[in-house]
């Protein structure tokens, strides 16, 4: 059965086909239980076996050419309407519907920018530029990045109640982390701990369990992107996490600093407490400036700005991106403008994508203030998905 | 830390690379985590982010160019020697490496026959193809197809090990079916005690769970590639199961035969022993053909002559595929010269593959006969991994 969500993703392709000029759109692909395409998630809940095309067309029809063998299996699952099954070669009916429809451009799924664009293999095609040799249909092959980033980006309300539950929850679980963490444990056990309320509760987790949460104590930590070790928590830590669910296919993913205080003190030293004004301070800067319209990079530079300006390294990745099925959810980003991040800081925000924030500092002989939140863009700006940390947490 | 299964397939990438008169195998990728490069698998635990390249050179190099957030997981899970972070392009470390290497032909991972060694998108091959205009190395790229095929078919003696242990739980789990099959009950009550056994034992399956096992009982069953049904086990049927387990990452595939004795029976009806004898017979005729060098087409043809030669059709497959950590693993494979098998029937077979041998016929009024074993090749034959079935199983 089809689910009502690949439905409605499905209208919202049509009409993202409409706005932009194009008459199809197409996800070729194979084998899709040992490498699926991403962008095949927004629309359809199957896996296809042989060669395949999902077509999406700009007049409401929707056909799927598939292997006879998945044939059973897509009348089940799969939200197209046509089902067009074959024995020898996708080839014939993949040319038929072509000519048939003619369509005046055909948005195809790979991507320079966006890797979440981008399932289409070389070798995929260079199988589907020999079929189409000799045809019109060569030189009105297009990237449907643009069309998967608005599919992506845009999300419906039930798609925004859905991550708004993801968010409370994973809130909840820091809750009931802070009272666990206490001087003499570990970043393991502290990962354990949680990952034991995340099964409780059956949620997923929003990234692999080994960096799911990823915890940081003190100020020898390994950095982003590392596991939890066995390093132990002590007195004058800065420990931070990162951390996300996953709840009804869709992601969460927050950040949040902790300070473990010394016998001696009653307020954190100086240096730590400043360090987490600076970082509130900047999402605060990021947040203000993001609306509809805007620029990725340059609500990325209010935020990369004003930490350098208070005396602290840049950090060194981008400020945020989206959330959604993928933790890191494609199209516009609010990165820098690096090469790596493409085109994609140059990419205007649009209403109803969700956003994380995340800027980091260290603070020397203490460790590193990171906060994450998520944010949601309005009409006029954009509303906070989670309840932002405002102060340092406090572990005595 | 990298297995040393990982350590163990660089070692025969080197090998490989060396018989190829190839100086480089390259892994060009981005975000695994979201769709991840099947060959990757071989030869890396861990997954990156960033753009990153992952180079084995024939002369014994193994090179990981990676986004620097990446370092620190890969200096604990990757088995790459030289580890060279970047922040913002790739572009440049690669170039120094190939320019400083200059390899002879770059073995890339896309390739039009095989999905398993296609994991290269088109995107990244646009971005490659960029880096690398105006070098020499743009007239130097293959296919690394019959790298990862050679790599992914001959086993280590730890994946060996790992396979046999996969092959004898498989085995045991059938042993305990016997006690649980009889009369009366459903192709689904059978197929649900057997994946209770396997869920106990903390196993995965080796395909998706609605055909693993899949179980066909009597002369009226669905055929290959469909699910247990609610058909009741009833006196007089051949009852027949394909089933397989993952453990620690590799697949098995087994095939067992089963008879339900009517309440006269003292032994099985003269066809249904005929059916069983030529089936065993025609399993021993393929592996006593089976060494290096000869043709996986020609292996087919003996089990499949040995059946016709008996009275009975031929069976409508292959007679046997490599097995790995996907069940239906890539490269050579034991197939008739049919045009959907491509080259591979035409692939000579190299030690310590491990291959199905899976003939099928039909014994009119009483159900179909099937074993599967599974083998590996040695130097100067094969050797069983499965305990291969002599007798019928007689339920009475």
């Amino acid at each position: 059965m089809s689910s009502n969500l690949t439905l409605e993703k499905i209208d919202q392709a049509i009409q993202i086909l409409d706005e932009n000029n194009i008459d199809l759109w197409m996800i070729f692909t194979r084998e899709s239980a040992t490498m699926r395409d991403p962008s095949m998630d927004m629309v359809l809940d199957a896996n296809c076996t042989w060669h395949s095309a999902f077509l999406i067309n700009r007049n409401g029809d929707t056909t799927a050419i598939i292997g006879s063998l998945d044939l059973s299996n897509m009348q089940l699952q799969s939200s197209f309407k046509n089902l067009i099954p074959y024995v020898q070669s996708i080839k014939e009916p993949l040319l038929d519907y072509l000519n048939k429809h003619n369509p005046n451009k055909i948005a195809l799924n790979y991507s320079v920018n966006s890797n979440l664009a981008d399932g289409l293999t070389y070798g995929m095609f260079l199988t589907l530029f020999k079929y189409l040799e000799g045809t019109p249909f060569t030189d009105r092959l297009v990237s449907s990045e643009d069309i998967i980033a608005s599919l992506k980006g845009r999300k419906s309300a039930s798609e925004i109640a859905i991550m708004q539950k993801a968010v409370d929850e994973t809130l909840r679980i820091y809750d009931e982390a802070t009272s666990f963490i206490r001087p003499g444990v570990t970043e393991r056990e502290i990962a354990a701990f949680m990952l034991g309320l995340v099964k409780q509760r059956g949620f997923g987790l929003a990234w692999e369990e080994e960096l799911c949460p990823s915890v940081f104590t003190g100020p020898d930590t390994a950095g982003a992107h590392s596991g939890p070790t066995d390093r132990v928590v002590k007195k004058g830590h800065l420990l931070n996490m990162d951390f996300g669910i996953k709840y009804k296919g869709y992601c969460s993913d927050l950040q949040r600093t902790w300070y473990i205080m010394q016998d001696n003190e009653d307020v954190p030293p100086e240096s730590v407490q400043k360090g987490f004004d600076v970082l509130k301070n900047s999402i605060k800067v990021a947040s203000d400036k993001l609306k509809p319209g805007v620029l990725g990079w340059e609500v990325d530079a209010a935020a990369r700005n004003y930490i350098v300006e208070n005396g602290y390294e840049e950090f060194p990745h981008g400020l945020g991106h989206q959330v959604g099925k993928i933790v890191h959810d494609g199209g516009a980003g609010l990165f820098p403008r690096w090469e790596r991040y493409g085109t994609t800081p140059f990419l205007p925000i649009e209403q109803n994508q969700i956003f994380t924030i995340e800027p980091r500092l260290t603070v020397p002989e203490h460790g590193v203030v990171t906060m994450e939140e998520e944010v949601v863009v309005t009409e006029t700006g954009c509303r906070y998905l989670s309840v932002p940390q405002e102060k340092l947490i406090l572990i005595k």
